[in-house]
């Protein structure tokens, strides 16, 4: 077996110790002698290992009772919908557009009401964080929203919006345990898992308890409710047994690496030494200011088709997979999350400066 | 490793060598040097795995170009939703009522228009499948629907229902693929994959193409929208790639076994060990009218709370496992899918005569 570095933005690279955990198992998982993806989800076996998940995650993000963790079926375009869903009472929501996903969670939100961008970096092909310490937030807004990290451009919010007393939204999908967050600061947590945390195929909500209620939109089907998972505990319907097991074995892992404070160290570490080699070389340019730059995603061009064709050709003969930008923006993109060892960043750079040198 | 016969109703038993070559890919897919769980969704390699699932499946149901074939992040649960979002045009739609789960449906399309009721089991407990030889067919239905096997009460549909004329609408999660189907006669099928196909946390459905179209219900999420799945080929947002695997997988071992006239006299025959029995015993008895029985789950009494208690314990601990009936039900079920084999059957019926003899 020879793995590779993979750079993808998601689905995304997961920690070998957790693949080979999951191997182990996959067919008798634990002595019940069928695997996780034969299990009734009603199962004690299984009903351990949800249990346990939500039990980590709360560890590892600290969250407090106020707050429900759901484990949803779908994907988290399906929460573009299920957010103003449950929460645009007044039909009106403020959407901070920093890139292709806060776009369209703000078009969806369009369909069920009054929909404002408060501020954008449209103008600058999304290559920074708007400043959001005194925006026009809307004074019956129902919330206000970002997507915190933007995978395509490369971009993170290092400091939260100033809501003015409006909830917070955000679509960690992927940033989500990169890095400590504080969770009371949020309405609404949410993310696909297929990045930082599991394969893809399911998301998760973190909601605080009193913004579920039966009072939804008309229209919203009955497994959109955030009510009707939080007292179904994530089991109104068959969940994706397999992806709450392998998002499960990620949180244990994180915390033996020492938890969220210990995983950003190292994922600054890691962005710092690809970071600094694209601020010195001559050939390959970041894409985003300085200050906005994202620790998990990382684009980077040439200016010259041909050369980023070339390159990206050459790292995959190399072993350093997926590293072409999103189809939307061009030139190369390196996703560095949780599960990228050090030596993969480490490897790309030293192929980088190889590259570099040969085609000066 | 001492895998068990796992009669669990959903998620379920899958095909032992299916495992194994997951097992085997589970750190490197096909020389990829990834999982397919990391692998991105627009990859050459995936691309491959999503085209022959489609392929094989349109294969083994013979399923022409007037039909679509979407692989759907979300459950079943979803369709109850998204079946009258996309076809209730006249928000008018006829529900027969077999069980819990079309009663699910049909309370689902109650959120979006007039939902009736032309028939129903009901009355007896959902033992029967009622006469839809003369149904009274609403005048402006935009669809009549079906739950085509019934998980909970055993029952199926051996003859569809008359239609006279309206779009017949069948969720089969739990008998697709288990014997052939004339698709041309539905408007939409669909299922959730975990009992006959694959992992919990996907569903597939199969639409008619003229169905598919912008002209869906004001509120509807874009992602609930067949079109935008079907102008996507399935990859609107990052589908469930693991299930597809999976999924792909179990339809190659279906071709392999020869295809579903094999499987359905596979599945006949298993399904009569386990009724022949039951015809026979003076301890357990079947709970359906013989001519509505399921081929694939098979719920069975004892009339003795106690007893019935201390059978599924004994089978527990003989490796026969989840024969516990559904919790609204009570009693046993046996559910027998593709992936069960005969072995497993005759085993069951081993042990229902030991028990009953050490009982009586």
């Amino acid at each position: 077996m020879s793995r590779v570095y993979n750079f993808s933005a998601g689905p995304a690279v997961l920690p070998e110790e957790v693949l080979k955990e999951a191997q182990a198992e996959l067919l008798d998982y634990n002595g019940t002698g069928m695997s996780v993806m034969e299990m009734s989800h009603r199962s004690k076996a299984f009903d351990e290992i949800i249990q346990s998940a939500e039990a980590d995650l709360r560890e590892l993000l600290n969250i407090s009772d106020d707050y429900e963790v759901l484990f949803l079926s779908g994907s988290a375009t399906h929460q573009f919908a299920q957010v103003p869903m449950n929460l645009m009472k007044n039909r009106v929501a403020d959407y901070i557009i920093t890139g292709q996903w806060s776009k369209k969670a703000y078009q969806e939100a369009l369909i069920y009401g009054k929909a404002n961008k408060i501020a954008s970096s449209e103008d600058k092909t999304f290559s920074y964080i708007p400043d959001c310490s005194d925006l026009p937030v809307s004074p019956d807004a129902d919330y206000v929203y970002i997507c915190e990290n933007n995978t395509i451009y490369g971009t993170k919010f290092k400091k939260l919006p100033n809501t003015k007393g409006k909830i917070l939204v955000a679509d960690v999908s992927s940033c989500f345990l990169s890095e400590p967050m504080d969770v009371e600061k949020y309405g609404v947590i949410f993310g696909g898992v297929q990045k930082n945390v599991g394969p893809a195929g399911m998301s998760i909500a973190i909601v605080r308890k009193d913004l579920i209620t039966d009072d939804v939109l008309e229209g919203t089907p009955t497994i959109m409710k955030y009510k009707t998972q939080a007292d179904a505990k994530s089991l109104y319907n068959t969940p994706n047994c397999w992806d709450i097991y392998i998002c499960g074995k990620v949180f244990k892992w994180l915390k033996k690496m020492g938890g969220l404070e210990v995983m950003k160290k190292h994922n600054e570490d890691k962005a710092k030494i690809l970071y600094d080699y694209l601020d010195s070389s001559k050939m390959f340019k970041g894409t985003v200011v300085k200050e906005d730059r994202s620790l998990m995603n990382v684009p980077f061009v040439i200016g010259d088709k041909d050369l980023e064709a070339k390159f990206i050709k050459e790292a995959e003969s190399n072993g350093l997979k997926s590293l072409k930008g999103h189809r939307t923006v061009g030139g190369m993109r390196a996703s560095i999350y949780n599960a990228m060892p050090v030596e993969g960043v480490k490897a790309l750079v030293e192929f980088m400066k190889k590259f570099e040198e040969e085609n000066a």
